[in-house]
């Protein structure tokens, strides 16, 4: 079992390679749920999450034989970048497997921290088979991503800091994928600061901690769908379950569409970038999928930052849709002068700015003599775009409604 | 003229609205350069920009009857929300006039910060008219975004903030637009450190500072055209051109294409959202605008993160496009089974990802047997993409680069 006295011994070795990662207030988030809002701004840790944590007390813990035969691991993540820079910052090398198809910029920023890496596989469990045979052959130390007391001593330290730097927290939300991170920050707290309630948050495409604490044991799901791609595991680990029994409060899940919301609210109002899994915590609070108090003090675990760009467009069309601030939609136009004309005029009427129109007359869905025009529109929220729907369908256009 | 003493005197006044920023080390950035790089995060600044200190400043200073007759200002960005809130704080009445098509966020961010939005004009000229109407009927007082000795004040006091936190720094990287925020700076720092250098940077698309130099006088642009919103600007005001004549150690430029590398390069290695104005100070830097030692202290002022969202994603395509990570093309298939997948196969053989294809076989471009196909891939850098139009090229096809 994993005690408060690992945490505090991994602190020192941890420091070797990791920061201090700031806390801050946020008047945004406060005013937005009532709560007293603080973010913990693990996105600034080196390699943007807080992986290099549990992987740098890990490798500083390895016995002279083990650092002398090297590390290996799979991971198409924070994980990889995170061993890559721990073990060449501590001299001992490092292999990482990584599936083939993960993205460019993250298989060059795991080399660019020093490791070797290599690609196999379609997906991360042929890349983890990889993984072992070379831990076989080359009798190589395989550092796993969480089910790993020292990995989870590791990534406690961040319960440590938030404890330290706003001692009257009341309640801390940490995303749960393999569960070391949450692990790791219960037990920091609950020798810490016992009376602080520690809440998990999962997506809800790739939950299986509610129902595994209902069941008392591990459950595992078939398959995992979800944008939050540092937390679409199919289980969490054996150990980390334990503790978590032990010592989280509550789980609660959150859907994509709130996380894609998380996701661009910090980015708009907070000037921070959060991947999918880092914003999982915000989510779990602005949508209130926990109850707290007015007041209450509350620090969501911003746990990481890594999004492919390429996602982070599409994120932010999606969390752009879900406040009603985005509109795409799909009509027919009869193709004769003028037609298109007045469809902008209506939506001109709104004060809604058309970002983009994609006006198409060969479409095979619509009769010869018409149009498809397909529009992205910006809108002020909810009830803006309500009342655009409605003066389109007065106006006769049917309408095909795409995000 | 603008003293140091004048800088002084407006830091408490500014305190009470506005956040003393953090300055942070970029390992990133350092080692991409060979400078020692700390970035000044103003983009944490209330509001998302530094025009809330001068607005609070210039709020302050004015007499009880000006107080009581309330301001009005017309601006479509940071400006708007800095006199709203300033205003608001201190108890007096604001009205802003916004052009008709400014961005919603940026409209609802005005009137969330308690000033009275009016709509007015197709650009900033007719707004400021419509604004300065408005100062004629009501007896109101027109705050003017940068020519007022009392606004430059405030925006000084940033220069105190970076010369405090880091006593060595050798160069400070401030943007210019209508010169404001530079003025306020550089008298700071010639108060407090008279070594340290200032360097100005304008976007091409709207540099006048640079001429205006050489001739001794202000010379103003027929028009401007660049994504750094923030700098738009034909001409600088009357009254910093006084102070960067004076104090300014050298005014560079920087392309559309710079700005936006760097703010995705800020985006993803230092998970910060900055707006075009924001980045162009760190553009400067990586694309070596300037002279610069070994291991110089660098400040790159990151004066603002009020970026729409929807430009942001085009912004991140143009960033990425031009570091060779994102490549767009079109090219001509011939329309028989099979062609396509050869196209695919070509490319995988490089191991770029396919983001995106669309393919038209209605194009009025093509002769009737043959088929449009237009790519978005993503690449590894400028040789890998070098590498994949060869492919390509050697393969047969004709390539149109989108870009």
């Amino acid at each position: 079992m994993l005690d408060y006295e690992d945490v505090l011994a991994a602190r020192d070795r941890v420091a070797e390679t990791s920061r201090h990662t700031p806390l801050r207030y946020s008047h945004t988030f406060s005013s937005m749920t009532g709560a007293d809002v603080h973010l913990k701004q693990e996105v600034f840790q080196r390699t943007g999450a807080f992986k290099i944590r549990g992987a740098t007390n890990r490798v500083a813990t390895l016995s002279e034989s083990e650092r002398e035969a090297g590390v290996v691991t799979a991971s198409a993540g924070n994980h990889a970048q995170g061993v890559a820079l721990a073990a060449t910052r501590m001299g001992v090398d490092a292999k990482v497997v990584m599936p083939e198809g993960a993205p460019i910029s993250k298989i060059k920023a795991t080399q660019s921290y020093g490791a070797e890496v290599i690609l196999d596989g379609v997906d991360y469990d042929e890349a983890a088979e990889r993984a072992h045979e070379i831990e076989r052959e080359e009798g190589r130390f395989y550092l796993h991503a969480f089910d790993d007391w020292e990995v989870m001593a590791g990534q406690g330290t961040i319960g440590l800091e938030i404890c330290e730097d706003l001692p009257g927290v009341e309640t801390v939300v940490v995303p749960i994928g393999g569960g070391g991170l949450i692990a790791g920050i219960a037990t920091a707290i609950a020798g810490k600061q016992p009376d602080t309630r520690v809440i998990g948050v999962q997506a809800e495409g790739a939950a299986s901690v509610p129902q595994s604490l209902e069941r008392g044991e591990r459950v595992e799901r078939d398959s995992v769908d979800t944008i939050a791609d540092g937390i679409a595991t199919r289980t969490v680990g054996e150990k980390p379950f334990e503790v978590i029994k032990e010592r989280v409060d509550e789980v609660v899940t959150v859907t994509d569409d709130q996380i894609a919301v998380a996701v661009t609210q910090l980015l708009e109002r907070s000037k921070l970038l959060t991947e999918g899994a880092g914003a999982a915590p915000l989510a779990a609070l602005l949508f209130e999928r926990f109850d707290f108090d007015e007041d209450e003090t509350i620090v969501p675990a911003l746990c990481g930052g890594n999004i492919d760009l390429n996602t982070l467009t599409t994120v932010i069309v999606r969390g752009m849709a879900e406040t009603g601030r985005y509109l795409r939609f799909r009509t027919v136009l009869p193709d004769r002068p003028g037609a298109l004309d007045a469809l902008v005029t209506v939506i001109s009427e709104t004060r809604s700015n058309i970002y983009a129109i994609r006006h198409d007359r060969t479409s095979r869905d619509v009769s010869m003599d018409d149009a498809e025009v397909e529009l992205d529109v910006e809108t002020r929220g909810p009830e803006h775009v309500a009342n655009l729907l409605d003066r389109l369908e007065a106006a006769g256009y049917e309408l095909d409604i795409l995000t």
